[in-house]
């Protein structure tokens, strides 16, 4: 068995292939180093044609990085795949709530689902300036519900759920807002294309 | 906006529309399960069409499951999105070596991708059964290279690597294994789809 093993040599060659395959297909430097890599992690071309990133989403996002934010993502797995030594070094934090045993108490007391109340707080806390749903169309709903009562202004809203129920409808919510946000319409997303597109950020700023 | 937000009840639905766009594509029970939670993960009908279950790969993953085994992944993401309370319940372990500073040590002096040493020291570990790949290739063309030397005999490998270098072919050396498999032919998986497998598995023992 012979193959690449150098990870370095097997990414570099892998969006060469990537941008290959997407042939006349072509974006602006930074909006195509993001969908590229959400390809990347999916092998799923289609990404190239449901993404969307509003105009303003990049500057502002990377504005945030490079002031040291918060990041709060609505599942571990999404928190799992991103980048901590570049988060560390633009001294940004990044942290889940939907473990918290305070969220789960109060999710069960008021039959709501635990994104929706982590939700709440991550909204609460004024450091954090960008949200990364990969998962949870209800936190997704909710953090558009509280754009709307301008509790939270987000210098970006990577809104990435994935499924059947919600999912869609959330991403249409968040794209008719004003609100920095880079989405995949549609059903397809996740919690490994939202790590891609922070990452894809993140790596603007090595 | 008007949502669903019992968590139950999205997933009872959305398994309700997967199953009805299939259509007359059907599966055994226990496959069906598998293969529709992959579909619910990914929101990409396309994993009915490319995944492959060895005959004896259920049965034995859910013995070596009953009798408490340790499932070794290769990425903290596919280790993130697996759960963890049924896993308890099951007196079985979960770990990933990947982020191991031993790890990261060896595989910078002997040019190797951390993936591939943490492969071998998880293959040393005999409560290991079931060997889950969500990301690396590497780690799987490793992980096949001890099934051939027989330094170990898997319950079951999940062999799902995603991307356009070696993932596919490391999946083809897979499937030529007479080692219990799940795979996805080709070029998709991922951590979550790795993720989405063990837990139907999981769930098929609560």
């Amino acid at each position: 068995m012979e193959y690449i093993k150098d990870p370095m040599e097997i990414e570099r060659k892998s969006f060469e292939i990537i941008t290959q395959e997407l042939g006349e297909k072509t974006f602006p430097e930074k909006e195509g180093r993001i969908i590229k890599r959400m390809i990347h992690t999916t092998a799923d071309f289609q990404y190239a044609d449901i993404t969307e990133i509003s105009k303003e989403a990049i500057d502002s996002a990377l504005t945030a990085l490079r002031e040291g934010c918060s990041i709060y993502t609505d599942t571990k797995m999404a928190m799992a795949g991103i980048n901590k030594s570049v988060l560390k070094e633009l001294n940004c934090e990044i942290y889940c709530l939907v473990d918290d045993p305070q969220v789960a108490k109060e999710a069960k007391e008021k039959g709501l689902t635990r994104s929706m109340v982590a939700m709440k707080k991550a909204v609460e806390d004024e450091k954090t300036k960008i949200f990364v749903i990969g998962n949870a169309p209800t936190a997704l709903f909710q953090l558009c519900h509280y754009i709307d009562e301008e509790k939270k202004s987000p210098s970006l809203v990577v809104g990435v759920p994935v499924g059947f129920v919600g999912a869609k409808e959330s991403k249409d919510e968040l794209v008719k807002r004003s609100v920095p946000h880079i989405t995949t319409l549609g059903r397809k997303g996740g919690s490994t294309v939202a790590a891609a597109i922070v990452n894809a950020l993140l790596y603007m700023l090595k």
